[in-house]
């Protein structure tokens, strides 16, 4: 039994216990468990429950400081700096966004920027909050440095995830998507697998193609060179340059316009934060006009993409948002997938806080 | 004598001079004029003079209505929309960033969205406007359908550029990237000179790969389906979903934000504009801070991206901008370069107009 599935609610449920039980308050402990829990809902698993052994640890090892008071350092009626001091990334991202959702709807945009974050889960969550509340938003996010900008060698760049929702019918637009070719989950999942990567993914050490996704992870880590490719490759001819530009842009969103570290400056220092840097840009449409009619002409051209004539060998065309609204649709009879392993270390954190840990396993 | 070089100051004399002839007033031609020479000036020599042939003919044939009056339909003190009336893209966008900057150093930050325009040359014109006046600003346009999004036969969205700048020394960031892999132009380029396409960059009418560009060009043009992948290529595996995502995100800001024609709706009638949608987002960095320490840490950031060890075979590790910044240095002596062909046009038009067409050819 290696993949099964669980009621999503009782994966919400379990979170929430066990962040109540590290220290955090219950408004807080339903905060963050809401952040892991839509990861779930939308079927990247990766970014779900599944992180709760990485969060337990690092509470108890400090990097993340339970009682951290984030701080407001600077602020105008449209923006605002928060320094997080090194608190849980989806409790001060949570927080900002609320912020940013409120000044954009009193001034119609606004943009907030934390600095000294943790991880921050999935960068969409944010934005389905704003796009829920019928405003449009993005959600940015540095990381460990982990990207190999065009002609270098060495990461400086993280693998800095775009967000960005927008209110429409039947769903929002939603898209959320690392500005790498791939992230570095994806990489770990074909080291676990011991499968070879596709071409274009990743570079060596020495800058040069490398399919081994074992040796870029273990560079990655030991810092040695090498890393994950740009969306667009290697070379400007496809593109390299445009997902080193779009990684920069996040790059600029988070940490030049926080004051906080850069991706090459997320250094490991025990007792300390990640150095992690978020941006939330909200827009109130009502900025620009009626926003029914804006939803609705968002709606439309959403409609018209799927509608176009399919190419030959593909089935159906999707719109960002489009398998995230399918997935959620699953997780309510069919509950979300969750790994033996995962299983494993939930026991441990419920053993190790005193409650118990319990799933009913649906089929 | 294929291709020769002039000096850009009579570049910039030339096309005033042209549009003055055409209709426009003296201030007006001097903002058409400065767009289209800091193409040339940056080497982008597919946007600049030799596009004069292009809007010389539109403005005769009233896709351009010289004398459109662009009016702002709906205003905030963060926002405004403006419709362009069919009037000169450059001329519309000029005015209209000069809005957004205006609004920005009040307020801390604007978005000024455009419909009924036309094209309007380099999407990072405005952008550096803003960066020599110490402003972070971002700059989209949506073009005629021409992006075949992920599982599609068919273009919906078009090239749809992305531009950012952001002060730094010794010159700012200055990113600007069609969300394409590549752009119209090049594809141009490659059917000019009978070469075939790279795999990746382009899909024929029944969506399968295509390297063929004069074939992809005049699918396009016939709307028989085809044309130009997202950046990441035709599949999810190399990210083409993101490009598409990136596609989106521009079309939301320019066509969606304005109530403007979405691409696939840009159909040309005799005697109307081309439905081009522009958006400007300026952001004023004392709203997040002391801007001197924003720019240095920008700066700091670019610095440490060049001074990366390089890749095996590779020379120089370049930032968004610094190709811009050689080329710029380069025509202060060297001049900007010119095909024979441009130069014929612009004899033609100096003929038609009444001025006469001189330039110094350099070296």
């Amino acid at each position: 039994m290696a993949d099964f599935r669980v009621p999503a609610k009782q994966a919400y449920d379990f979170c929430k216990t066990a962040f109540v039980k590290m220290g955090f308050s219950e408004v807080d402990s339903e905060k963050i468990a809401k952040v892991l829990n839509l990861a779930d809902v939308y079927g990247i698993e990766s970014h779900g429950i599944q992180r709760m052994w990485r969060y337990y640890t690092q509470t108890k090892n400090g990097s993340i400081h339970i009682d951290a008071k984030p701080e407001i350092v600077f602020e105008t009626p449209v923006s605002a700096v928060i320094d997080g001091h090194d608190g849980m990334g989806q409790l001060i991202s949570y927080n900002a966004i609320e912020l940013a959702m409120e000044k954009a709807k009193k001034s119609g945009m606004a943009i907030v920027t934390i600095r000294e974050s943790n991880h921050y889960g999935i960068a969409g969550y944010y934005t389905k909050l704003a796009a829920d509340n019928g405003l449009i938003a993005l959600s940015m996010t540095n990381t460990e440095a982990m990207m190999v900008h065009t002609n270098s060698k060495k990461p400086v760049l993280g693998t800095n995830p775009i967000a960005m929702a927008v209110p429409a019918d039947p769903h929002p637009f939603w898209f959320d998507a690392a500005t790498t070719v791939v992230t570095r989950g994806k990489l770990e999942l074909y080291a676990k697998k011991e499968k070879e990567m596709p071409n274009g993914w990743a570079v060596d050490e020495n800058g040069q193609p490398c399919t081994d996704s074992k040796r870029v992870l273990d560079n990655i880590i030991a810092k040695r060179g090498g890393g994950i490719l740009p969306t667009g490759g290697s070379e400007e001819e496809t593109g390299s340059h445009k997902g080193y530009g779009f990684g920069m842009m996040c790059e600029i969103f988070t940490a030049i316009l926080s004051g906080g570290s850069t991706s090459n400056h997320h250094i490991r220092v025990e007792g300390k934060g990640a150095g992690s840097c978020h941006a939330f840009i909200v827009i109130n449409p009502a900025a620009f006009g009626d926003p029914a009619e804006i939803k609705a002409h968002m709606s439309t051209l959403m409609q018209e993409l799927r509608d176009t004539a399919k190419a030959d060998g593909k089935d159906v065309i999707y719109v960002h948002g489009d398998k995230e609204a399918e997935a959620e649709k699953l997780s309510a009879t069919q509950g979300i997938n969750m790994k033996e392993k995962t299983l494993d270390e939930l026991k441990k954190i419920a053993d190790d806080l005193g409650f118990e840990c319990k799933f009913d396993i649906i089929g």
